[in-house]
């Protein structure tokens, strides 16, 4: 077992539902991966401090001192304390660009990441930067297209590792509301998705994006008199969702070369969508990238560190 | 007071979350009107008698028979008894197309009406039916567009006083959704819809469609970083769902003559949509539409009962 003395600094990442913390050592090792449900949405102001502790006291060397690394909500204004946004265009956020927080326990000495703002049209993001900075570290100076999926998903154009513009869509929060909480979720299956389904309503949708609204209500009335089985429903709902998002993106983006950070079902079934629309795009596992961020922001700490 | 032995007939419209009843004359009056929240939604086929006499089982005359003349989510599969539908190019459902239903209480004389369903694009409708029967009444042999605005909005193409098609829109419980259960909720108001930011939503998604969902998240994203107001939030909110139902609907019916079936809040909004577009709109008041539907449908029970 490794000793935990070894450790050197802390990735975290806060976001709304979920706490994730990782010790590190300074040689990049994983010494201890913990996580609970204290998300910022939880938590008032008071309680973070607490709620990171709980996670980590037993891992800090008594008398030392040691940097915490945070990405994510914990840096909103309802969070732990509020990282003003960066403004695109701009490279990712760093350490340099961080908040410091004070805390009780003179062992941790946190530093909160800034997200992203863009002025026009309005848009935030707060955590993705630091994946997008993960992302760089392995593929610095690259152009183009980078899809973040989620349930608010990013859309992000990346020009010589610069951070142009974004845009963020709903469309994975929606899929989660229209199926558990509207009147489509009588007629839905809960476990799986028909592909032909999907790609069916995806095309649809970007030959004709006006039909978007009128498609919602068929998902429903197909099941009742046209035979539409539960996975056929699910997968129309989401390819009409999915559809809409990429008739949007297509307008603003160049869709030829898409990275998708991802690897799960939500990242391929966004492939298969572009695939529609005649391209192929790069799926590449996001398991550790907001780690990675993270960790590059720790290794530019000591060239700002007061 | 009026005698309640005076009482002829029972006009029902029970829908998915509340049940309405009127106990008529004759002559076309109003005895009693009372309601319940005992809708479709919460009941078992065997709790629909007893949820009706709970509110007239005092007015029904000891050894008599009362027809009930019922519209509504009751004659679904999940209701009381299922009232197959009528399929369009049809006239609003009568008495002649009801389902009787065997009641416990020999008092009863339950007739429920059909809805009315569209193979392609498949569609259905439950109880807006017998609203077109109820404007038919004052407005025989119209043509034009019916729109009836609601939690699953309704728009209806008549001619000579028959439904030709329709289309369902679920635009009222999309904004329910947003507004409530979305990330969304953080920047809206309860209250007050911004008229200007209403206006200006619906101009740019009959603009530019295809952006619907690329707006959605930047109601958020204004009130965060922006300066919009939550009346303004929800002002924009609303007339970025009615906008991309209208230029939906805008493709497959006639908007030069709408009559809007309603006098409410969301019904004027519907007119102020549509005057964006350059078209003015006529409002109805739908208060006693439904009612008068039922009782054109009693009219017509003496020439077809057994």
């Amino acid at each position: 077992m490794t000793s935990e003395t070894d450790m050197d600094w802390i990735a975290v990442d806060w976001g709304t539902t979920n706490l994730r913390v990782w010790a590190q050592d300074d040689a990049g090792r994983t010494l201890a991966h913990r996580q609970s449900e204290k998300g910022m949405g939880k938590l008032s102001r008071q309680d973070f401090e607490p709620a990171l502790l709980e996670l980590v006291a037993d891992l800090l060397p008594a008398g030392g001192k040691r940097p915490v690394i945070v990405c994510g909500m914990a840096g909103s204004r309802q969070g732990w304390a509020e990282a003003p946004y960066k403004t695109v265009p701009c490279t990712p956020p760093s350490v340099e660009d961080a908040t410091r927080v004070e805390t009780t326990d003179p062992r941790l000495d946190v530093r909160i990441l800034p997200g992203i703002k863009q002025m026009s049209p309005p848009d935030v993001m707060r955590g993705e930067e630091t994946q997008i900075a993960g992302f760089l570290a392995d593929n610095p100076d690259y152009s183009g297209t980078l899809c973040l999926p989620g349930t608010h998903t990013k859309w992000v154009a990346l020009e010589n590792g610069n951070i142009e513009r974004f845009q963020t869509f709903m469309t994975g929060e929606s899929y989660a509301l229209y199926s558990s909480q509207s009147v489509l979720r009588h007629g839905l299956s809960a476990d799986a998705l028909d592909g032909a389904a999907y790609e069916a309503a995806v095309t649809r949708l970007l030959d004709k994006p006006t039909r978007f609204a009128a498609e919602l209500f068929g998902v429903r009335a197909g099941g009742l008199i046209a035979g539409l089985t539960p996975e056929q429903a699910s997968g129309r709902l989401s390819g009409i969702l999915i559809g809409a998002e990429l008739a949007a993106v297509r307008d603003v983006l160049d869709l030829s070369d898409v990275t998708l950070l991802g690897s799960d079902g939500i990242a391929k079934s966004y492939r298969t969508a572009l695939n529609c629309l005649g391209h192929d795009a790069r799926l590449l596992d996001a398991g550790t990238i907001t780690l990675k961020g993270l960790a590059l922001a720790f290794s530019r700490l000591s060239k700002v560190s007061s």
